[in-house]
């Protein structure tokens, strides 16, 4: 059996996020449907990281098992004419045996987009937090700065995440603005669940003077979920990049 | 009464059209069932253009007939809050008693997007023309100049459209490129029915050497709608900009 690489990006707003599950239509499932049509085999498909329904690809890993002597350059195309057209296949390759989608990933990037005019954009509503108050960006960066770094995120974790540690270090966090649309970047070694929506609706309520600047030192100490901002909504956020 | 001019925008997937009609729903039943709810009456709304089911705008304009209360600058807002987020009212005014989104409009400008990279992009799939061909743009922006001031556009009309006379004024056609993505705006002072659409699909022929551009001009001369290129899907087309 070939370990298998595929690169690929989805738009999260019909499916129930990224992993199989009983309660509705998931983007691995779509995937393992296309690949059992096209090779005659089932195989389970290894996706770099969970998202919550709603959320978006635009650079998306996943591995898999297989014997297809189907060949790489071919198998996008092939893939893709077996998937709804919310998912592309990008790109097939060969890996080593051991990588392995989630756990070889070291560094991703998400994007996170709130809207801030008083009157929403039909076009940007399944990308973006429609959140019409006067944000002030600069108190919101200084709150970002507090955040780079190694340290314990607790505060940024909703319950229901499994993980060995609730250490990572966020790499950087940039904060521009264009014609009323807010676009965080942020990069780090890993995220635990819902970390970047939980930032998110930390660093607003920052920049609307719901919560100081000074807090983000207080939260990281006190690892106190309850004392951080709201979970944003998914449909803004979009997983840009991952590097393995 | 009052008459009233809304401007506004719309995605129109979702949507049968703008124009009423008893096979699905369309943007002028979401807006009229949204202004009965605000005001307490219906009140029929015109719109500047009928449009096809998919066929978007980024700015549209409506006119209707009340005796409303609310003031105007309240409108949008009111409205907005009792319509689809694929509908946004953008400003609401007075306007004379003359006035009629349709007939008194002067010139429309409307946008096509061709998606021409081999691998369709979920992002756009609602708003493009997954079309992967090498078309050559110096060939279509010949045959688009041929196109240019006023002709009878009759082999670019779909039959169905109710029209007194099939001479029209072509402003201008401008086509630019960017990441793979073909983006024409055109400019008239009317347009036939699917005329945008027709005109994408004549002037891609044209760039992929299906139709030689010289046809161009016999195509205008015959008014021989079997001769100009395919409809180009409505996904693609967008209004831009209306001048009254």
């Amino acid at each position: 059996m070939a370990n298998i690489r595929l690169w690929l990006c989805f738009d999260g707003t019909d499916f129930h996020g990224y992993q199989r599950q009983k309660n509705g239509y998931t983007v691995q499932e779509a995937i393992e449907e296309a690949i059992e049509k096209i090779t005659g085999f089932v195989s389970p498909v290894i996706g770099c990281s969970r998202t919550d329904a709603g959320v978006h690809a635009k650079r998306y890993c996943a591995n898999f098992l297989s014997n297809t002597h189907i060949p790489m350059e071919k198998m996008p195309l092939a893939l893709n004419t077996a998937l709804p057209e919310s998912i592309r296949i990008l790109k097939s390759e060969y890996v080593p045996n051991e990588f392995h989608a989630t756990f070889s990933a070291k560094e991703k990037t998400y994007e996170y987009l709130i809207n801030t005019n008083k009157i929403a954009n039909p076009f940007l509503a399944r990308y973006c937090w429609h959140f019409a108050y006067n944000i002030q960006l600069p108190a919101m960066r200084d709150a970002a700065d507090l955040l780079l770094g190694t340290h314990d995120f607790s505060a940024f974790m909703a319950s229901g995440g499994q993980t060995k540690t609730t250490v990572r270090t966020v790499k950087s966090i940039n904060l521009t603005e264009d014609d009323g649309v807010i676009r965080m970047q942020i990069t780090a070694d890993g995220f635990l669940y819902n970390m970047v929506r939980i930032i998110t609706g930390t660093l607003v309520y920052c920049g609307i003077g719901k919560l100081s600047v000074e807090k983000i030192g207080e939260l990281l100490k006190s690892g106190d979920r309850s004392q951080a901002g709201i979970t944003a909504p998914p449909q803004g956020l979009s997983l840009l990049s991952i590097v393995y």
